[in-house]
This record gives structure tokens, sequence and C-alpha cells, in this order.
């Protein structure tokens, strides 16, 4: 391969095709030099559409990852393939076939499946819907109903953090912490297992800050920057986290969704809210 | 199988494990009669935590699925399964394999790389902030800089859908429709190409809207439920999204996911936001 050619991946699915991508997002992230250009085939669920495209992808020599489950399209894809040497990795009939022999029972082989507009499905909205009601201390009244209340100081990501796990089907509220705003009374009736208190590095908080000031077109050297606040900050988090007894997780080098795991795994919480 | 028996399955990773949930997922959905008891290993990096694993793997006679980038850890639960007969899906492996290959450039073999801290992540973490921001038509000054813009009247899913776009790195403001607000001006200087209306069913909304209310302790038959006041509201809408000249997408039997590629395939947009 020169320099400047890329991979292209083909990603087909009978459905939306998460899986699919977020396999390609991981594999292509253990190449940071390597560029990939990739083609996304959701809602494929006829023949002449496949063979169109897995022409196309012949002609790019793409790597194709799929999730198609019904057995006649898995066919042609697998046959073509063959018949053309390209790369092809079945994502989700490997799976599928193991569960069917284990449970005596017969895959649906229904497209979007995981896509299902029941009460599960019902359920993550209303979470979604939670966590921008009850986002930025909006009204201290959800925490008691929070499966999650997360805590922390300007930049520690709780507004994100609060999207991801309402995306996992959990309630989750969260207060921005300040030194001169009264904390809710409501916080005390929460069991501190449910609570989270986000913290970070000084430096990075410090260096965070003054960006965002400048981006506001503002001086970097405001109050809401300064190590000092930053120091008072940080002490009036930490005593709080202590009385309250709860997990403390700093996020100075973990994205949100490695805190989110530490969070699911850790806090004494429903773990399977996910619809398995 | 008796009815009863459940499907142990066991997500192992050496970092969030998002992928090989996903499928376990996608799997399982397709078993709409079988339970499946999920055990998740996440951030799983030594040796011997991976061995007491998969011997409780072996206890449970689990399907493992995994996706542990190590050369190490990878022949570790290879062996393992294959010496106790226990079924493993690797599901990294052969993708970063092929792509080894095409690309004549080594894998970094570095656990959670999907999850640095880079540019890609923190423009993923502006724009689920950018979407709480301008979320329910709080600020019509977002519209101009969003990627995105969804409109809909109440009860058609903008904001989980805008927040589920946000995850994917689109900046997404959303607009609330009620024939009586004002539309804001600004609305008119967006692209068209960049708009997105949603509409659902009247039945479908009389009765959500219905259960709402009850929900609320209200009477069920009230304006806001009544199918008039939903024709109306549904026609306002129409009428707006042809001036407009925009897409329209009936959510009516779409989950957000199915909506959000629909959106993603359709649009004018940029569509390698996702860090590829």
């Amino acid at each position: 391969m020169t320099e400047n050619e890329e991979i292209n991946i083909y990603i087909i699915s009978d459905s939306v095709g998460g899986t699919a991508n977020t396999l390609g997002r991981a594999a292509m992230a253990q190449f940071p030099e390597v560029n990939a250009n990739v083609s996304a085939y959701p809602f494929i669920r006829g023949e002449d559409t496949l063979v169109s495209i897995l022409e196309k992808a012949h002609k790019d020599n793409a790597l194709i990852l799929h999730t198609l489950i019904s057995n006649n399209l898995n066919d042609i894809v697998a046959k073509f393939c063959q018949e053309h040497k390209l790369f092809c990795f079945d994502i989700l009939n490997p799976v599928v076939q193991e569960i069917e022999h284990r449970s005596h029972q017969q895959a649906l082989k229904k497209p979007g499946a995981l896509h299902q507009l029941d009460d599960s499905y019902f359920n993550r909205i209303s979470a979604i819907e939670f966590a921008v009601k009850y986002d930025d201390g909006r009204d201290p009244n959800g925490f008691l109903e929070a499966d999650i209340v997360i805590l922390g100081i300007s930049r520690t990501s709780k507004t994100p953090l609060s999207m991801f796990l309402a995306n996992q089907n959990y309630k989750v509220a969260n207060l921005p912490l300040v030194p001169e705003a009264h904390i809710p009374d409501l916080l005390w009736q929460v069991d501190p297992k449910k609570i989270v208190g986000l913290t970070n590095d000084r430096k990075i908080l410090n260096s965070i800050r003054r960006e965002r000031m400048i981006a506001y077109g503002l001086n970097p050297e405001t109050a809401y920057s300064r190590i000092d606040r930053i120091d008072e900050e940080l002490a009036f988090a930490k005593e709080l986290y202590e009385k309250l007894g709860c997990l403390v997780i700093n996020v100075a080098t973990k994205s949100i969704e490695e805190t989110a795991a530490i969070i699911v795994n850790t806090l004494e919480i429903n773990h399977n809210k996910q619809d398995f």
C-alpha cells in the first residue's frame, strides 16, 4: 500500500448497522496512520441491491463487515466473497447459530430485531428525556427518582456522561458543584450508593477552562480558570464526596465510555438495564 | 434446555466492551423467548484476572464474546476455550489482522484505542453539550451552527434522536412545532438539506398523548390528546415541511437508531463525522 492509499470498508446490514460500525471503528482505532474510507449500507433487505453493493465492493477491493440475519442474503455474500476472494466478516451469525444450538430454539431471522419498539425501547427513550430534564441541576426533584446521581464541578463531563448512561437505560440526574451555591437538601436523601462524584486534575481543568474563555473571546485569566479558584472548587467537591461517602472518579484520562463502564460496574444499581 | 434455563454470556474486553456488548444484544434480539444472563468484564488487562474469569465461564458453560487486542491475552482465551470446549467468538482480531495484511502496518495492540481523548473525542463531547443546549427550541441561534436541525410536534422523539445523533458527532438543534407559536425567523436561513421534519401517525400520537396525560394523573381527554387537535398540529407541520422543502420522516414504526441512520444517509451532511 502506498502512503496515501486508503482501506475501503463496507458496512452492510439489514438494519442500522450499529454493531458492524462499532467493530469497524474499534479495529481502525488500532491503525492511527491508516485512513479508512467507510461506506455504510444500512437497511439492505433485497437480493438485487445486495448484489450491486457486492459488485461495487469488489471493484473497491473492500473489506466487508456485515450483520445480515437472513440465510439467503448471508449465502449470497459468502458465495460472492469466496468466488471473488473478498475479505468478509460475518459478525452476527456465528453467535446466533451458537445460541440456536444451545437453546434448541430457532432464531427469528428478523432484520432490525434489536430495534423493536417495545417496553425496553420506550424506557430508554424516557431515560434520555429524564437526563435532559434533570441535567445541570435544573430540578433536584429528579435525584430521588434517578438510578444514578452525578456530581461534579465545571468541566468534568457531567452532561455527556449523563446522556451516555441514559442511552443505556439509566435514569440520570446531574448537579454542578459551585462552592457558593447551596447543595439541595434532597441530595442527602439519596442512597450514596447511587451517587458518583466526578473530579479532574487541577492542571487539566486550568487548561480546559482557559481554552473555554479564549473560545468565548474572553480573557483566559478569569476567576473561573485561576488555579486557586480551581483548588477551592476541587476541595469543596472532595469534602462533599467524603461527607456523602460516594464513589469518586477522576475523569482526567478517561472517556465517558470508560467512566460509564466503571459506574455501572461499581454502583449498586440494576446491572441489566440494557435489554439482553 | 429446560424452559427457565438461561444462556450465560460473558463479555470480556480490555476496554469498555462496547462492541461485544452490542453484538450480544443484537444476537439475543433474535431469541425473544430465551433469557440471557450476561456478565460483563470490562478493562481486563492482566493474565491472572483473565484466567479466573475463564474458569468461572467454564463452570457457567458460558458463551464468550471478546475484544482483547493483546496477542498474549488472546492466546490465553483461545487455548483455554479449545481445551475446555467453550464457545468463544473473537470479534476484533480477524478484522485487525486483515487490516494489518492490507496496510502492511502493525496494529498498535493498544487496549482502549477507540477511547482516545483526541480531537474527535472532544468534538463529540461538544456535540452532546450542543444538543442539550439547543434542545427543545431553547435558543434558535443554534440553527445556523447545527449540522442537523430537527423539527417535530410533541411526541415525535426529537430529544432522544438529537442525543443519539450528537453521540455520532453531529451538532443537532431541535424545535418543537406548536401551531400557536411563532416559527423563529432564523429557521428560514438554514439550508433545507440540513433540516428534517418528523411526523407520526395520528392514532399513535393520540394513544401516546392519552397515556402521558394518565401518567400525569390528568384527564386523558385534554386538548393535547384530542384527535382534531393532533390533526391540526400534523397539518401545520406538513405545511411547514413543504414550505421548507425538507426531508420528512414518519417515526411511527421507527426506532431513533433507524431514524438516525436514514437522516445520516439522506441529508447532505458530512457522512464521516464518526472517527474512522
